[in-house]
């Protein structure tokens, strides 16, 4: 099947859309907290989540246009501090929930917990094994659709113990991370390995 | 385990590496397809690969800081012109390969096939199922670490029959799309199922 640029335009929105959405593969639902000055949290469910570096540590998250209330948003912008929290099968119903259009704060409303650690402002999902709190660095207005990229600086990390390999590799699979493709489809893995480092002239070799 | 901003800094670098490249959580490993206008062409594999947009189409990819010779970006800036070629499990191993330091194009290293379609001067992956041509959009720094996001809009879709469903959903994971955690984790997926647009005081419903 093939499609030009003029007949992925002439899609039906709903079908664009989802197609759209399944390209970039394999992504992680993440659960963003965050709280107004006023006090109010906030649980907002995102799949555009990057890394970004390791020294310093950065990640990257993708809002879409401000045009509508965006509390996850303006929240870090005021307030400059978020956390990113993992999905594991245990939570992904009320996940996915937090995703709604709630009037109240989405711990309230699917049941999660807050977890305030390391004078870090911003709330943490008790529930998750893998906690992340960040300080906002900059973002950036993509011209094209006025999408927003935040950039956040890893301040913390709340991490289960056992997950963390001699290297230093995190075991998300055995913390039961979702993979997820598209808008609303959740995915459980199994590990095929580990591939060495890649080098020309030598075939890629397992580590494991 | 709970690691302050200090003591992420502290960590080994390796290990560091390894673990903050693991937080993101699953993504999926892409073969980026450019041609310089001198004729070479180039692939490499990339997994900090983004969706940004539906209408216009539009994908992102962030780059590692432009200080050393990045053929990649140095031909999308070029010609304005690249491919994404999403990776299933039988060209695994050409395609990790194609991340080494390659004098020769990646193509002749790999054993992976030139395709050209639609006028796009860069090539596909042939044997990819699922092959994506972009035109060069923005390009955006990173102040924080000198990374680079480059924006580019779909321009065309070729994509093995039988992968989208009715309502536009493409099945990736029937595709055998791998998806990889950290720096060198390949693993394959199970659907545990869709879950229904989520709405206030109504648990989440399965599509299925």
């Amino acid at each position: 099947m093939q499609l030009s640029s003029s007949d992925i335009l002439k899609l039906e929105q709903r079908f664009r859309t989802n197609l759209i959405n399944c390209l970039s593969g394999f992504k992680t639902p993440h659960l963003i907290g965050t709280k107004a000055k006023s006090g109010i949290t906030n649980l907002g469910l995102f799949t555009q989540v990057m890394h970004v570096g390791t020294t310093p540590p950065l990640m990257g998250i993708l809002f879409r246009p401000h045009s509508v209330p965006r509390h996850t948003l303006e929240n870090i912008l005021e307030t400059k501090e978020f956390t990113i929290n993992l999905v594991h099968n245990k939570i992904l119903e009320q996940a996915h929930w937090a995703s709604g259009r709630w009037e109240k704060s989405e711990f309230d409303a699917t049941g999660l917990t807050e977890q305030y650690s390391n004078n870090h402002f911003a709330p943490f999902v008790a529930e998750s094994k893998i906690k992340i709190g960040l300080e906002f660095k900059e973002q950036h207005f993509i011209t094209a659709n006025k999408t927003i990229l935040v950039i956040g600086e890893i301040k913390v990390l709340i991490i289960e113990e056992g997950l963390i390999a001699e290297d230093g590799f995190l075991n998300i699979e055995a913390a039961n991370t979702l993979a997820m493709t598209g808008l609303d489809s959740y995915h459980d893995t199994n590990t095929i390995g580990r591939l060495a480092y890649a080098k020309p002239d030598v075939h890629p070799k397992r580590l494991d």
